[in-house]
């Protein structure tokens, strides 16, 4: 996404001192033409207009104050659009199954599901506190052709979605800390956030709380990175998350490729990506072979479904702001799996297709 | 509605190329000293302090990036606002009866249920994808001294609101294409809207989905506007939506005319207007006589419910952002109708009335 | 808290007319560390990443234009925003408990709970409309060194917080009048908010529906107020919220009292509080001793519950929008009260206590 682009000249109420303040008003909106297509017993196919197939659109409000002797505080207030019906998302607020749920139809409003923080800075790094996106998302998006976004998405979680349960992308009741930049290309990130139930709650008394890490090293046109996660849940057994990823510019493309491991109690979720941009001109080329398996280590064993797709996909920039871009996918199904693509149905064990094409314009 | 109030300066991230782009916040705050009285069996009276009895309260984001060569992006996103009690309005995800419900108490967030948009456009005209007005609802709300707001707003679909269901007014998942501007008078838009149905989903599956035109023809003081619409519904059979209207300025005063023809599968309805808007110093005197009635087409015959209503007004404007204004209405119905105006409820074949008192200041 | 730090530059749309004019993006982010603990049978502890532990986090919008002649209209609206999990917070429609409800998990999106409002302003003074803040609610906050907010907030009414229903903090559909500034130090205004309920609705036909009213006086270093406040319920009988507070500013310290008498139909309710606020380099020591207690007058007599509480804090400025702060608190309760602290639950009649760290950004 393209950031910053409104700069609010900043008056502070009493005077003029605070001159490297501003504050940003700041969103995207992706508008997604979007065909799924499923085969066999019980399959449909299916027409959206929908949101979000290139990056995920949004409104947010972020700011940054200058303290003096390098230190700084901001505010990161950011929440998600569906801008094909005017609806926001909604949010967790502990981090657990009782923290979510949906809202009747067409009554979701506006959250600031995405991101609602507050954060003190130095050259020691930062902390910052609220509601962010978890360590071992960050692996998965970034190294991800398609950034999770639109029918072309990695494929290292999908079969897992239920597996990792509320913490696979974000953590409400958050407190992170971040490295400073400038570490010679080391990075790196832990975070920690509440489940916030009472301590006379039960078993239960610290589902939702967890843990997690993040180190990378980005030097040249290299990059890699890995995450390890734990959330505490009582009900299906805690929760594992782990990956690491990388990529390599090579100039006339950019190689990805990651690796997840997740576990829920004794079952377990494989992933992997390969994948690759490809400059074309103004444009990019988008492609990516990503896989999913999911161990449930029953005894007596169980079929194990797994799940690959192929994606490729070209984005045009019309400017830096504005962009068109076309993505198609097909994926493969066995071992019981079923899942489809944009919304459409597919049988157990069938493939699935789909075709977005739309507009992303980021402000 | 004025628009266009705030223009922020816009600053792109890595540079000052964009100079003809901006980003505008705006909005309207209109309350409404509401009064309304039935008469009759099961009648009421009652007050309220309401919203939008002169325009509807809103708050927005919009923009345009300038992308050279005639073309340009823009967005529009636009929660509709209760600014008597602070809630927001819900929206529809799917142009059906599934894609909407009621809130509970005091809990309706903001949504863009107002206009949530994205475009590109350039000589050729525009193309616009998201939850956006129908091409039918514009003929009535342009060619309303009342605007379709407050106690006066036009009667040639009241009492049919339940015939012309979820799309009278917006759709959601829309792709309008709307001709240039400098057609020599001539304008119009064309309107598709899905229904988002599984394919496999039985009857229905097409439900929701429907088409739109609207073509116009304005010179000097003379503007005409004919539309027509169609949304698939299963249920209660197709639902079509047509309508003219027009107005012409004689300077002294701007007379108004409108016809509304509705259907819901064997059900029409037939609504019309006339009024008229009397320029008075700073202010506007705003009077209409509305009507709409409902053939059920039942055999044996059932009576036709039918309303009609006097509406006259006078808006004041302290400036181009701020007014105070207010409108009488009174309201007849007979053959079974018992409509009620400003909350108030009316017995069957009895007439209401009502009086608004507000100010509308927008930003 | 800190106001007006940023304002936009308006550009009306039609020219630069309205110089005088402008509209406001405005907000607080405010993250707490929470601990809390109780003691006896059913009692627990807890940990929260919570939010407003010194001030309300909010995001708001306002703006004002002046009209001319001495007169302005301007508009407020104001979000109340859960920061540690990015939901907004709910309102009430109609100031009874049909108006308000709590919505499922994680759903509750933005919506204007705080204020929304639209003004006109003179030398006379200034007419408001919509969702206000109660005249009643001003001494409670104002005379409270912790502002009613976190774990230190005054005690004045929280036992009784059942009694006063829902027009404690704020009304909807409300009218107020101010008395302008620069009377000699004295201020004042008055409120009349309605229910909205039908007239013919039985009993309940005016619940809801309530007057209010605050007057003080301020000179140099003192200041007092008086409040008084009616709204009716059918249903537990009439609502009344009546207080006095004020201060006194001793440069070292300001010295601040208030007492609250409070009943609902037969039951009675009175709170008083002592506190200070004395400052320290560029930060401020808070403390404050508060207590509430309930009469039944049932016959035959029944305990009447009575909570105290001691907090101590120390806010730490690190600029006029950035504050770093701790409170702590210890909270006794007797004759059958429960009252935990900062979410833990304790005993009948034992004692509380808690502790907040948090950071309060501004912007």
């Amino acid at each position: 996404m393209k950031k910053s682009l409104i700069a609010l000249a900043v008056m502070a109420a009493a005077g003029a001192a605070s001159a490297q303040s501003s504050v940003t008003l700041f969103g995207i909106v992706d508008a997604t033409l979007a065909w799924g297509k499923g085969n066999g017993a019980g399959s449909s196919h299916r027409f959206q207009l929908t949101n979000s197939g290139y990056n995920s659109s949004r409104l947010g409000f972020r700011g940054t104050e200058d303290l003096g002797g390098g230190l700084s505080a901001s505010f990161w207030l950011e929440a998600g659009v569906n801008n094909d019906d005017g609806t926001g998302s909604n949010t967790n607020t502990n981090n657990q199954t009782t923290g979510t749920s949906t809202a009747t139809a067409g009554t979701q409003g506006l959250t600031f599901n995405r991101r609602s923080t507050v954060s003190l800075a130095g050259n020691w790094g930062e902390v910052r506190l609220g509601r962010d996106y978890t360590p071992q998302f960050w692996n998965r998006t970034i190294f991800d052709p398609f950034g999770t976004n639109g029918v072309g998405t990695a494929l290292t979680q999908a079969v897992g979605t239920s597996l990792t349960g509320q913490n696979a992308v974000r953590a409400s009741n958050s407190i992170g800390y971040f490295l400073p930049a400038r570490l010679g290309g080391f990075y790196g990130q832990a975070q920690y956030y509440a489940g916030e139930n009472q301590s006379n709650s039960g078993a239960n008394h610290r589902d939702g709380t967890g843990y997690a890490a993040r180190v990378g090293w980005a030097s040249g046109p290299f990059n890699v990175a890995g995450a390890v996660s734990y959330t505490r849940n009582s009900v299906v057994g805690g929760i594992h998350q782990n990956n690491i990823a990388g990529q390599w510019d090579f100039g006339v493309a950019k190689l990805m490729g990651q690796y997840e491991a997740d576990s829920v109690g004794a079952t377990d979720g494989r992933g992997w990506l390969i994948g690759g941009l490809i400059p074309v001109g103004p444009g990019e080329i988008r492609i990516a072979y990503s896989s999913f398996k999911v161990d449930f280590n029953a005894s007596p064993a169980v079929a194990s479904p797994e799940s690959s797709k192929w994606a490729l996909g070209y984005v045009h920039n019309l400017s830096k702001r504005t962009a068109v871009y076309t993505t198609y996918a097909h994926q493969s199904n066995k071992n019981g799996s079923a899942l489809g693509l944009n919304g459409a149905l597919t049988g157990v064990n069938e493939s699935a297709s789909g075709l977005d094409i739309g507009i992303r314009h980021s402000f």
